[in-house]
């Protein structure tokens, strides 16, 4: 029996409700397939946490969760509480960068049973591969003047290190794929970072000549996921074009509510983190009807990244088909609970 | 009779079929209604004039188009032929800048006869404010290094009186239609520049205390231009995001090859510039097909300019009677000609 050592951080809001859910939903799995069971360990870092302690997560909250193999959280922030750059650069952020969580990957595919605002979702199915740990995120910049002469600079910053990793990575998972790679780019606006972008994707492209490849200016590719999404297999984006376009992908689907994410390490010194697409809620947070699918999809993303790709599979499977069969939450057109759902996809797992 | 001197500009591929299109559109309906008629002055600076003269416009191109009341531009760029950074800052960008049209304004409604992509087009009517002027498009930066360690920084430049011009434009148009405000921001992520604008855009608010705001990141806010356009009025976004925005505008309105926009000076020193939000698309360019809606609305945008806005209804309304009978190009859905859908409009124009 392999145990997997898991830190769980359910965060704020609906992620309180939807964690339990998706840890119940792999302790099933992993039960029904044999070989595997999994060790939780939460950790109670949130907002509420900063009202009492001042920080998001303890000083040594990093060497903590550096032991584990891998790190399961619902969602961060409340800006009603905590302003966002608090909260998420304390702890989501934070950990992305400080674990080297240099890619973000988050699929989007016609996902059975939901329905997509689309009126042909054409059966697509895309993964976008997101340079996570730089670009336009980057905490360099400031502002300088008072009142009417104020003046705040913000500098993306592109490194060929971190470029290179992200354009390579979506070109492997390509050729395990369709074989495809877009590349997101806005060269024709962005004049120094955009057209660098452009030559290492050229670059990179050149070890791959069974790849075929496409580069699409964000504003047109934000517009092609709404009327062509089924052209697209693996897609590359800076740090801010992927965050964009994972949310699009996510609504074509029908709801961020189902959308996972995986922040990928791949020097294996840290851990990698699993958190669905959707934030906090805190609007509809306590009452029991948050959609538990996208945490419960980012859970197999987590079998997958574990090599359990036949149980991630497995799951996925039993969740479209719990869909399918009209048990949903009110934001994908149903009248569930979380719970209910929960113990549907339970049902149909151990059928 | 008030004869507006006109500069126009077809520029590159299909801007070449379709702006004599629109101008003929214009024509007639001033001859229609009547008091008012057009002076066109064509340049020809374009992808074919660089390759020609190595630079897209003359050194004193801008002093020449100085003398117009408008411009109105078809497309520029062909990046087979001249890198877009080239030409688009040659030319368009080039104009933008010069001529202080810091703002760009881009409607997207439900349009009657166009096939949406969206299941439920639900009416939607909605204004992208986009800044203009600097922001994410700044050609501040540069690269160091060369190979693996080469590195590219690009700086966003946001300044208090840009912002707040952007901004304050945004509510005084919300104020003429639904009184309703929505920021695109990105706080959350990109943490100089985006809560800079937020800040402005609070301050601005405190002014028109009728309307009404809301604030998004711009990764749900692409998200929500698919799943509820018309919960929006009027949204205020930076270059960057305005961009993207309206491009996702286009798209759920059934076709980039609609969509219309302007360029708008504010200080009266310098022409404001009319041009279609898609570009030269060099692959259909020569062939008669190209979509003439996009520079045809966009020349209704101009009449509105002028103080013109019953024209400018009227004609907007006969575009969208014409596409709803069936008489449209094949981006659309139609098999009708360039010329067959101007023809249509023309006779409907002058009943
Ligand atoms: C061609 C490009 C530079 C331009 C822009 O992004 O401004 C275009 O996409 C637009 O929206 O007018
Ligand atoms: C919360 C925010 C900073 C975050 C991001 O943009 O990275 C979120 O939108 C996401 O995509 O995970």
């Amino acid at each position: 029996m392999r145990q997997y050592e898991i830190a769980v951080i359910p965060g704020d809001g609906i992620g309180k409700e939807v964690v339990p859910a998706a840890t119940d939903v792999l302790d099933a799995i992993a039960e029904v397939h044999g070989g595997i069971s999994f060790k939780y360990t939460s950790f109670p870092w949130s907002c509420d946490y900063y009202e009492q302690h001042g920080k998001m997560m303890p000083d040594d909250g990093l060497r903590t969760l550096q032991n584990f193999e891998a790190i399961f959280l619902g969602a961060v922030g409340d800006p009603q509480r905590v302003p966002d750059h608090v909260s998420l650069w304390g702890l989501l952020i934070k950990i992305r960068r400080e674990f080297e969580q240099v890619i973000n990957i988050r699929p989007a595919k016609y996902f059975r049973g939901l329905a997509s605002p689309l009126l042909k979702p054409n059966d697509f199915d895309l993964l976008v591969v997101r340079e996570n740990s730089e670009g336009e995120y980057s905490e360099i910049g400031g502002r300088i003047h008072k009142g009417a002469d104020e003046i705040a600079i913000q500098n993306a910053v592109f490194t060929r290190k971190g470029t290179e990793r992200a354009i390579r990575y979506a070109f492997e998972l390509a050729q395990k794929r369709r074989g495809h790679v877009t590349s997101a780019t806005k060269s024709n606006g962005i004049v120094y970072s955009m057209p660098f972008w452009d030559e290492v994707f050229k670059d990179v492209s050149k070890e791959y000549p069974d790849v075929k490849t496409t580069a699409t200016h964000i504003d047109a590719l934000s517009a092609f996921f709404v009327t062509k999404p089924h052209v697209f297999d693996v897609v590359v984006a800076s740090n801010l074009f992927g965050d964009i376009l994972t949310d699009i992908g996510a609504a074509i689907m029908g709801s961020i509510g189902i959308a996972p994410a995986a922040n990928i390490n791949l020097n294996g010194k840290f851990p990698s983190m699993f958190e669905p697409v959707h934030g906090s809620a805190p609007d509809i947070a306590g009452q029991g009807i948050a959609n538990p699918i996208g945490q419960i999809w980012t859970a197999k993303m987590m079998l997958d990244h574990l090599g359990h790709q036949e149980m991630g599979q497995h799951l996925l499977n039993v969740v479209e088909d719990v869909t399918h069969s009209g048990v949903k939450t009110g934001d994908i057109g149903g009248t569930a609970t979380t719970q209910e759902v929960t113990q549907e996809i339970l049902k149909r797992l151990k059928r």
